[in-house]
């Protein structure tokens, strides 16, 4: 047996909490498993004085998460505190500068600054883990950069905000429309504190660059992800997707494609027979495709204390064992700036119009489309008390440009009340 | 860039030839990740002179095994020859001995002798990986040792062998009777030699058998698992299952009880709207429970040129890397002998029975359940034209020993003409 490996654990939140459980429930089994003692010397959180249901008087305790970082008496910083700058990254840095590997869960700073956090590690010998960052207690990062290490990857795909997925699921289950559903959510505290980052699809977002990152070798790129929230999906769209057999899921596609590499993390209809389809809840799921492997299928539980902690020791547990790797996969000097492309690839796609109850209305509609060379596969027209009757198309392929082309066009006539909603239909 | 990691490959088969494809197609893939050039120095099999699809001139020769394993210009030894005695383990030894790694495919050798090719691997400073050995192109040994490491795995289940997951669903989507998909499958070539392996439940078996050691850091115990196969599978049983929620699967399950560790490979009825019970044909899944993550699944392909080799690879990423583990995630030594129990914990039962159609047959039926402490949760008895009719049972909870106790006296009674069939339904 070595020396042990000293934890600093900067957040001591739910998750952070999480941590500071395992380390001393589970002393004996992470010694046995990785042949070394790992202990926690010193942590940091904003209220000293707060009851968190441990005696936590045995560590050492910083007020500053850098002073943390810095301590001579730490190997191993824990980021647990979240914000994409600010605390955590001035921790961070400072941490990689004083010779410690850097655990965290933080999505967004590595999203926003991963590559220049990499270069930073790399040049000082040093490592950052995120296992917990992605898809919760999934070991996602580990299955692409290492079980996978031998496949050239040509999709990756995720239903990874457990918060919107709870908000379509139970609006299906229930009947219910999106904004009843939203206002549950946040009475359940499902809600981050900036519901946007949920629902807008942002957080899910950043997660994506970092998934895109490792399975192309790519430079992350956040700005280069094509975002859309599902605050625009109505129950009516939900209800017409099942009785087409599909399901609308916030889904994260990453691929590469002939023009660049395409990032989509918007709505999509997807098979409800698929497991993507099948996926209830706050429930996470990444699909992985890959020339060799044909796809793997990960679930499980993507936020919570025990299943996020689960990554973090995970990650803990490779740096006591000596498992040490560029953060990204492969050195960050050689992951490439492949140049962004918007749905190069063409795809079905379901469009719900509000349209207004005029003669010749439909008409203009299927010429625009047809304008356009969208081309359309099955369309309904619905029985209605209003002015606006709801027209439902699902189009053949098309490219994502021609589409738009067509929707841009059938805003400026005069007979449609709303912009069109218009979600793709992922194959999976 | 450090020395290249040089390879030799004994068995090219479909999986060795995947692996040769691999290593000459994604070089400077691999190269990218692992920071080591990966090469094939030399290879093995019985017949030089078949045609295999790609030139192997490029790489020494060895007719013997052995010799490949103590060649000079060999780092690791990647065994993909099979058999759990016989060349296979002769040649893994050697390749200990000479002071290489192992990377083997090898289900059966490692379940039978894991314990001692992990004591020798130790012995001698050197490791053997086998991720292709369990669910083919699923990073499950992986995901177990390393990426969940932080957790106490309090149950494994997986559906392992995708052969008998095709012929149950098969015989479920055609309505056709096990012999006659039996049949089938042997003609599409998706038997072994011995088919007894794949429908008996043993190659399924050996895979859990490896899975049990890495989750609860056991000596692995391939002769403490309970193992049924499906060959008395009717598809009446699929049927019933089916009108009640349920399908049927060959389902591996282990778990640490407070009488020792459980291990079992049998039908069980699993709910239809599980990932397990929705799990179709040749793919497999692996469900993985720990005290901190909950639950993870993970769904893959378990066979084939692409996806086992795929999981090779990995494992030759790892070494390349210079991640070096003990076989079974802890020291070998340090393994326990965990007593093994049979089905220790309660659960519900589906009987069926062909009863004679005799005054009282019932009643009879009902009193020995009864006496064994057996209690009925739903009973149903079919009409029928000959003298004996399928009679479904499903019990409360109850203890194999009771319910083994019942089975035993309903046989010696006059009014079965079969032994009952009797599948566990398990929670998952």
């Amino acid at each position: 047996m070595t020396t042990p490996l000293r934890l600093g654990v900067a957040g001591l939140g739910t998750v952070g909490m999480g941590v500071v459980s395992i380390v001393r429930r589970q002393a004996a089994l992470l010694a046995a498993r990785t042949g070394r003692d790992i202990t926690i010397t010193a942590v940091s959180a904003r209220d000293a004085g707060k009851d968190r249901g441990l005696d936590l008087s045995a560590y050492a305790w910083e007020s500053d998460p850098v002073a943390l970082a810095q301590r001579d008496d730490v190997d191993v910083f824990v980021e647990l505190m979240g914000g994409e700058d600010g605390p955590a990254k001035d921790a961070t840095e400072a941490a990689l500068a004083a010779g410690k590997d850097v655990v965290t869960a933080n999505k967004a700073m590595l999203a926003i600054h991963g590559q220049s956090l990499a270069e930073m590690a790399e040049a000082a010998g040093r490592v950052i883990r995120f296992e917990a960052a992605v898809a919760g207690g999934i070991p996602v990062i580990k299955t692409l950069t290492e079980g996978l290490a031998g496949n050239e990857i040509t999709r990756v795909m995720g239903v990874m905000n457990g918060t919107c997925n709870y908000i379509l699921t139970r609006m299906e289950n229930a009947g219910l429309p999106y904004e009843t559903v939203f206002k549950e959510a946040d009475d359940l505290g499902y809600l981050e504190a900036d519901p946007t980052l949920d629902v807008g699809g942002i957080d899910a977002g950043h997660k994506l660059a970092l998934l895109s990152s490792i399975a192309f070798g790519t430079v992350p790129d956040f700005d280069g992800i094509e975002i859309e929230g599902i605050q625009r999906i109505a129950i009516e769209d939900i209800r017409q997707a099942a009785d087409m057999g599909y399901r609308i899921k916030l889904l994260g596609v990453a691929q590469r494609t002939g023009r660049g590499l395409e990032q989509r993390m918007q709505p999509c209809l997807v098979p409800a027979s698929s497991p993507l389809g099948q996926l209830e809840g706050g429930t996470n799921m990444v699909v992985i495709e890959g020339d060799a492997v044909e796809q793997i299928v990960l679930r499980g539980p993507g936020a919570g204390q025990g299943p996020t902690a689960s990554a973090v020791m995970g990650d803990v547990c490779d740096l006591a064992r000596g498992f040490r790797m560029a953060t990204f996969g492969q050195p960050a000097t050689t992951l490439q700036s492949a140049p962004s492309t918007r749905a190069a690839l063409p795809a079905p796609y379901y469009l719900r119009l509000a349209l207004l109850d005029k003669p010749g209305a439909l008409a203009k509609i299927a010429a625009i489309l047809g304008n356009s060379g969208v081309s359309i596969d099955r369309m309904r027209q619905y029985a209605h008390s209003e002015t606006a009757a709801p027209v439902l198309i699902v189009t053949h392929k098309t490219t994502r440009t021609a589409l738009d082309e067509a929707l841009a066009a059938i805003e400026k006539t005069d007979v449609v009340v709303a912009p069109p909603v218009a979600l793709r239909i992922e194959s999976v």
